[in-house]
């Protein structure tokens, strides 16, 4: 705990080498985090959260770089946080090289790549808890995405303020099929490589849908990038701060934020169950999965028993 | 449970509507689902699973169909389950028109989409205990989709057999910075739209990673597809036919099964563990939420300290 403290008051000075060590702590999870995230919990700041979620072949990374250079020109502390939910796989496996990102680590923004802990915890827990530290470190603006084979689309967006969307040129079709999922979770819709064939077509569809909308106060706009080239960036960046004045005018930044505080209760309370009753008995948590893994007991059945078993205690 | 026992009795006979019915239970939730899956958990019967997974622009639905189509020909029974990760934000929002299933319903497929409920749950959860319904249906190939903004692959990837990620034409620059991830969740790799440009840049990048790769025991093909024409869909079938000998060969079903048969169960811990707390003493958990949502309180703090009174309980 004496650690715990001294790692966040280092934090809390935006020293980056703390908050490097500090996102390592939550990437590993356990108890290291729980003290830190209790020291620092109070002091929590409010960056400008933008979550950036797409699937393959949008060019998610190229564009948050574009991005992400673009406020440190003019002169924002800029945070990039991207999260690999690849992870539940190799257990903790991080990216390989992120070179994309070179120019905006070496123009002074924070980068860091973070694998996600196993399946429970999952990528949002893991997610909020780093951007709990980069608030802490004062950061002005944490840009989130997602990278890897799995797109975590809703569990980002449920941790940022603004959700940009980007869909890749040629998605057309698949856009009339997900219209409700997409209107849903999207608060910029971005056709990126827009200099690619397709991308009329998508725009075309995107428009269409917002259109059909029944958006009560926020209207996604369906905005053109060529990330590579900067084309449109600036122009997103415009809309990013429309959306940001948007949710301070209408308190709505305060109402995302109180929810999520809310579900991270509900999400630590199930992760720490588990925890607690694996470790109140470690022999009957072993047996009982072996059972259920043999398809001797079933899942409900195992479960009820293992909690039945922490209430006996105290 | 007398209602579970009849409903599960009939979906042991293939009842469609009972199958239908026990899903609708299963995407609500609750108690109607844990007495369902009680009574057909020992009963379950083993389906091939075969997930499709993959952003947007990469064709899965025409995909999903062209294959199931290719299996209901052979005289095969096939179901679709059309997993719908948006509806932690509507709370079970069902996806309007699934016009393009419309071939395989109408050639004696049984299509479903679902909606999953709420984080926790997740849609894992859900779909685990739908793909356990049509288990025990008998179906003779659960063919299992992702639709909507949210693309959980890695989720899914845990709840099937074999693993077929798509990737859209365009999608090179982005197969180089995930490849790891990409590389551990796939079974097959399958470029669909093969037709358009770009399709050989992403086929190229993906043959280069999955020689790259240190798999030893199974090396994922890169096929490519046209689903809307059906070029190249029997090539894919016979590969995922392959990756199920494969499966069978090495024992590597029987472990994937146990596998996610333990982790059910560790699932089942943490979404019953809240309903428990929230149920144990409710004003508590309201004003403890209420007391973070205000930032009073810590998470952490505020978790152990619901978790503990159910400890103290009994």
């Amino acid at each position: 705990v004496d650690d715990a403290a001294a790692l966040a008051a280092r934090v809390l000075t935006g020293d980056t080498r703390a908050v490097a060590k500090a996102l390592s702590l939550v990437e590993e999870g356990g108890t290291g985090v729980e003290a830190l995230l209790r020291q620092i919990g109070a002091e929590r700041r409010a960056s400008r959260l933008i979550g950036f979620t797409g699937g393959f072949g949008a060019g998610k990374s190229t564009l948050v770089e574009a991005v992400g250079a673009c406020l440190l020109e003019r002169g924002e502390r800029v945070a990039v946080l991207a999260v690999d939910p690849s992870s539940p796989f190799t257990g903790g496996a991080l990216l390989g090289d992120r070179i994309r990102m070179n120019r905006l680590a070496s123009g002074g923004g924070f980068v860091r790549s973070m694998a996600t802990r196993g399946a429970l915890g999952g990528l949002s827990g893991a997610a909020g808890e780093a951007i709990a530290v980069l608030e802490a470190a004062g950061f002005d603006w944490v840009l989130v995405e997602t990278v890897g084979a799995g797109q975590d689309e809703i569990d980002i967006a449920a941790e940022v303020d603004t959700v940009v969307v980007l869909l890749p040129p040629g998605a057309g079709d698949d856009v009339q099929t997900a219209k409700a999922g997409l209107l849903e979770a999207a608060d910029l819709l971005v056709v990126n490589k827009a200099d690619q064939p397709g991308a009329d077509g998508v725009v075309a569809a995107l428009e269409g849908m917002v259109a059909l909308g029944t958006a009560c106060d926020w209207v996604p706009s369906v905005l053109r990038t060529v990330a590579r080239t900067g084309e449109g960036v600036e122009a997103l960046l415009e809309a990013i701060e429309s959306h940001q004045r948007h949710l301070d005018g209408s308190g709505r930044r305060d109402a995302l934020r109180r929810t999520r505080r809310r579900r991270r209760v509900e999400a630590l309370v199930a992760e720490l169950a588990v925890d607690l009753v694996r470790a109140n008995d470690p022999a009957a948590w072993t047996s009982t999965l072996d059972a259920v893994a043999a398809g001797e007991l079933d899942a409900y059945t195992a479960a009820r028993r293992l909690l039945a078993a922490i209430g006996r205690r105290a």
